[in-house]
C-alpha cells in the first residue's frame, strides 16, 4: 500500500516543477516528463502503460482511496501526494481537472517502434499539424476506428502539450502514435508496402473509388497549405473528397474523418 | 459611387455601437443588426443577399476602391467609412480581420420560410449545439456536402456570434440556415416526409445501412448529453457510428460530417 504525503506550501518546489512542466515543451523534452490532468486521461495513460512518477490530489474534490485502488497494479507505484486548495488552484488547469493530476514519463514515438495489429494496417498520416485541437479530434477519431497507428510527420508541437491531451480525451495515450521526418515515414511506408492515399486539391481521386482494403495511409496536410509537393510527388495516388460549395474547405479534422471511415466502411466495421 | 465617409475619433458612437453588437448577443437582437469582419466573410455575406448597413475599412490595409467595387452591384448602397488605426485596433477582432468590417442586418432563420433544391433533401438537425467552433465546423461541412438545410434545435446562442462567423469562414451566410424549438422542428419534418435519422448510442442501424437516397434528417445532438428523448422517439430510425477504441466519442463536428458523407456517398457526388 502507497504511503500518501501531503504538500501544502505553493513555494513547494514540486508546485514549480509541474507548473514548468505544464507550460513549456522545453521542460518537458529535458526532463522527458509530461503533466496528465483528469481521470479518464489518467485510466487511459495507465491503460496505455505509461509509467507515473508522481500523483498529486485534492482531496476535497477526488479520495485518497479512489487514486491508491487507480494505481494498485502499477509496478513500480508512483508517488501519492494530497495538496492543498491553494496548490490545486494553482496548478489545475481547468474546472475539470477534476482534483487529480499526474507527472509521467515521456516517450520517444519512433518509427521503428511501430508495430501493426493487422497485415494490412490503416494508418493516418499528418504532416505537420498546428492547432493542438485538431491534433486531439484526430487522435480521438483514430482511437473510434481502431486505427493501426497515427504517424506525425515534421511535427510543430511535442504530443504531451497540455490541450493534445486534454482535446484527445486522453486518445494519445492508447493510440499507437510515431513521429519522424516526411522522408523518413515516406521510406518506412514504402518499406511496409502500404499505399500512400494523399489528400490533395487537384488531379486526384474521388476517395470512395479509392481501394482501402489494402495496406493504406492516409495522408493529410495543414488546412492552410495542404500537404508539400514532397507528399504528393511520392503518392500512390492523390485522393479528393469531392464538395460543391462556396469555401469547399473543411476542417483537417472533419476530412480526415471522411477518409477514415470510409476505409472502415470498405473494411467492414 | 459611393462616398467615403471618414471617422478618426474612438468616441465615435459608430465605434461603441460596433463593440457592442460584437460583444452582445442581447444588442444584436435589439437591433436585429450583427458585425462581418473579412473580405471572405464579406463576399459570402453579399453572395448570400445579406443587407450591409455600414462597411468600415481601415485603409493602411485595404483601399478603398477595393471596398467600392465590391459593393458596386449592392442596393441599397451601404455607407462607407474610412476608420483610424486607433479605431481599426479597438474594434478588430484579430489579425485576420484585413481591415474590414460590416455592419448587417440579421435574418429571422424561421422554419416557414426554408425552401429545398431538391424534391429528396439532405438536412443536417443539431440540438442545441454549444460551442460556436462545433457549429462553424458543421457549416462548413453543410458546405461542402452542399446540404439542403441546416436546422438548429433549441439554439444556445445567436447564429450571428463572431466566434461562429469566423469558425464557418462566412458559410454561415450562403448555407440554408432554420432555427426552431425540437418539436416544431420534428412537425416540420414529418410534414415535409423527411426521414428522421438520430444518431444515438445504442439500439441503432450502423450508419452504412441506413439508405440516405429519400428525403432525409441526419439528427446530431451535443457530446456532452447526446440527442434529447424527444428526438429519440420521433425517430424513423436510430442511427450509429460503429466504434472500436477506448473512448468511442468523436467531435460531434466530426461525426456529423462522417453521416452526412455517406449520405452523400450513396446520393453519388
Amino acid at each position: 500500500m502507497s504511503h500518501i504525503k501531503e504538500i501544502s506550501s505553493i513555494h513547494n518546489p514540486l508546485v514549480r516543477s509541474t507548473i514548468s512542466l505544464k507550460e513549456k515543451s522545453r521542460e518537458r523534452k529535458k526532463n522527458g516528463l509530461f503533466v496528465i490532468e483528469g481521470i479518464k486521461e489518467l485510466q487511459l495513460a495507465i491503460k496505455g502503460l505509461y509509467t507515473l512518477k508522481t500523483i498529486l490530489f485534492y482531496p476535497e474534490l477526488v479520495a485518497g482511496d479512489t487514486i491508491l485502488e487507480l494505481i494498485q497494479n502499477i509496478s513500480p507505484a508512483p508517488e501519492v501526494i494530497a495538496i492543498s486548495k491553494d496548490i490545486f488552484q494553482k496548478l489545475a488547469h481547468r474546472d475539470t481537472t477534476e482534483g487529480i493530476m499526474a507527472i509521467a514519463v515521456a516517450r520517444e514515438h519512433s518509427l521503428d517502434s511501430l508495430k501493426f495489429k493487422n497485415d494490412n494496417p490503416l494508418i493516418l498520416v499528418a504532416e505537420a499539424p498546428e492547432k493542438p485541437g485538431n491534433i486531439g479530434a484526430l487522435l480521438r477519431t483514430a482511437d473510434a476506428a481502431d486505427l493501426d497507428a497515427v504517424i506525425i510527420a515534421n511535427p510543430k508541437s511535442d504530443l504531451y502539450n497540455p490541450n493534445i491531451i486534454r482535446s484527445s480525451v486522453g486518445c494519445v495515450f492508447t493510440t499507437n502514435i510515431a513521429m519522424g521526418t516526411t522522408p523518413e515515414i515516406i521510406q518506412f511506408l514504402i518499406g511496409h508496402n502500404i499505399a500512400i492515399n494523399c489528400a490533395a486539391l487537384s488531379a486526384s481521386k474521388p476517395y470512395t473509388k479509392v481501394d482501402f482494403t489494402k495496406g493504406s495511409a492516409i495522408v493529410v496536410g495543414t488546412e492552410a497549405t495542404g500537404l508539400s509537393e514532397e507528399w504528393l510527388n511520392k503518392a500512390t495516388q492523390n485522393i479528393i473528397i469531392p464538395m460543391h460549395g462556396e469555401i469547399d474547405s473543411m476542417n483537417v479534422s472533419v476530412s480526415a474523418a471522411i477518409l477514415i471511415f470510409e476505409a472502415r466502411r470498405q473494411r467492414g466495421f
